[in-house]
């Protein structure tokens, strides 16, 4: 495939914000959209020109999901990763490609990769059993994050402990599952990188933006992030290795954790279109979502020059049910269409834009 | 009705790219999408949660439409006004409304009714028969543009008249039908006023954008237009008069020649988002698709301020299938999901954007 003409399909595995946006970015570019998600009524199903309800590991629905799409990507990380592989083997061109996605589903994997191919993490340590969790806590002065090594997501499997604590009902609240404990890292500032590199390996990097969490939910991210120069390119330059050394095709993100003396640990990594970005449609010139699908195309990336100084705040819960009202003035307004308001749950985001300083 | 809530329908009437762009702006504000259009596989449809397919004129499905939604719009100005008052009698909230979209629909009607709320245009004469057209050319001057009084766009229903032409011929190209013929107007500059009204009647206008038609078809818009701020402030209130005068809810357009003397003659109008403001939604902080949403959904009206100056320019035909490598740099395209690339067909259009000067 060199680069997909207007008009071709694009499918997407995954019915979500995520892939409501990349629906969305894909159709303003000509393309017709797929979405292949379990669910009965999924967000990205309503802007999209097709709807195949399947499980992601159901093969006959993979099958003619491959026969109808020219590529495939995908918007979140819990698809299998035998998923792929067999879309892959039924001759399907699936970007980003498994290695990625494999990766980012376990946080032990990830954290050693990220390691092998030079980038720092924070300190973490393996935890199967409760005797392993009590190692650990040794290992990295009596306290940390217990975090499953799967499928945990917005804060979800996850635990903080501390001197004191029961550690058997610590180990039980993550539900026994193969875990890391990761060590409390002392930092400044929470940066992200959204990268995006193409089939030839070109990439090109956002700026990153300053993220602020709470209770383990994403809550906003600002640009210019506030940091020097020569931290921006330590950055970027991480984001870059891990692209490439992944082989990835698309969009993907890089979280990272500052230190008071410029030193940059990752805490994780996206395969995909991170919510980190959400400010960079409003904010450059070509935006992630737009990104993604240039890459997955094979066209050639756009210029992801920031033109204004922004603000992102992620909406969850009931707070994206305010009156409308409420989301006009000099915020553009994004809502993902999701039918239920759970409290935590990301309904939508807004984006503060201002003159860039 | 107040203002719509998110998660709400709105249903559009046609499936054409203005359905398709209006589509994805309301899914951004989290509003569901249901597109009415006797075509099988409209644009507009692909990226809607439902495509109704029925003639405007179906009485059934207009009732499950308007059952579905809550409220209704249109996209271009031949759905039958008697669908409109149908749907209405049924108790449905349609916006615009039927009195833009009447006059728009009879070229005469239109001209008559700008002048009647003090809204200049050119010379024109009513033609019925060859007789009547020989009379409208002694009247005005020996030359002149026969247009059919309805369901002429991009130059079709047209034909220029000069000295010694067979008027019999020029009235059978036109298929004798009821016609106007036009007065040439010596314009220095075509220029258009997009504006938003919202039901409590607050407008908001984009800056106007001058305009260069070739065969009767819009090839590139600009803004600023480089007219002295008087002109854009009288255009700006014909505008405004126009969209009171009719009552218009939504985004209406109104085309305007500029005379050597700074003289403003409507051109003609369109009850809808036009493509002359194409490029708003790259170069204002709200564009015109999310500002027709905000306003038929009953929202505030989102801020129209101008940041980057910009440069609209069609694509027609096939020349919207160039290699997608000649849609990078920093142009922003977009394509509309036309199958079929007939010569002059408006298959989408890119936005090259530059510091405002």
């Amino acid at each position: 495939m060199t680069s997909l003409p207007t008009g071709s399909v694009i499918g997407i595995l995954g019915g979500g914000q995520l892939g409501r946006m990349l629906a969305s970015a894909a159709a303003r570019l000509g393309f017709d959209v797929h979405i292949l998600a379990p669910d009965e009524d999924p967000p990205a199903a309503r802007v999209a020109a097709r709807h195949w309800q399947a499980a992601y590991d159901d093969q006959s629905a993979l099958d003619a999901f491959a026969t109808a799409c020219d590529v495939i990507t995908y918007e979140f990380e819990n698809i299998p990763v035998a998923s792929v592989e067999y879309l892959v083997s039924k001759g399907a061109i699936v970007r980003p490609g498994a290695k990625s996605l494999q990766v980012s589903q376990d946080r032990l994997a990830e954290k050693r990769f990220l390691n092998e191919i030079g980038i720092q993490t924070g300190r973490y340590e393996a935890v199967d059993t409760v005797e392993d969790l009590a190692a650990a806590l040794d290992q990295l002065g009596g306290e940390g994050l217990l975090k499953t090594r799967r499928e945990g997501y917005d804060g979800k499997g996850q635990a903080r402990i501390g001197a004191g604590d029961d550690l058997k009902a610590a180990h039980a609240r993550i539900g026994e599952v193969p875990a890391i404990l990761e060590a409390f890292v002392p930092f400044e500032r929470e940066i992200s990188v959204v990268i995006a590199r193409g089939p030839d390996g070109d990439t090109t990097a956002f700026e990153p933006s300053m993220n602020d969490h709470s209770g383990g939910i994403l809550r906003t991210s600002i640009a210019p992030c506030g940091l020097s120069a020569d931290v921006i390119t330590n950055a970027t330059r991480l984001a870059e290795t891990l692209a490439s050394e992944t082989g990835h095709v698309g969009v993907l993100a890089l979280e990272l954790f500052v230190l008071a003396d410029g030193t940059l640990l990752a805490n994780e990594m996206a395969p995909r279109v991170h919510n980190s970005g959400h400010w960079t449609p409003e904010a450059c010139l070509t935006g992630q979502f737009e990104q993604h699908i240039r890459a997955v195309a094979g066209w050639p990336l756009g210029p992801v020059t920031r033109v204004f100084d922004v603000e992102m705040q992620n909406l969850l819960g009931e707070e994206a049910l305010s009156p409308p009202e409420s989301f006009s003035a000099d915020t553009v307004v994004t809502l993902y269409g999701k039918r239920d308001a759970k409290p935590g749950r990301k309904m939508g985001h807004v984006v503060r834009r201002g003159r860039k300083a």
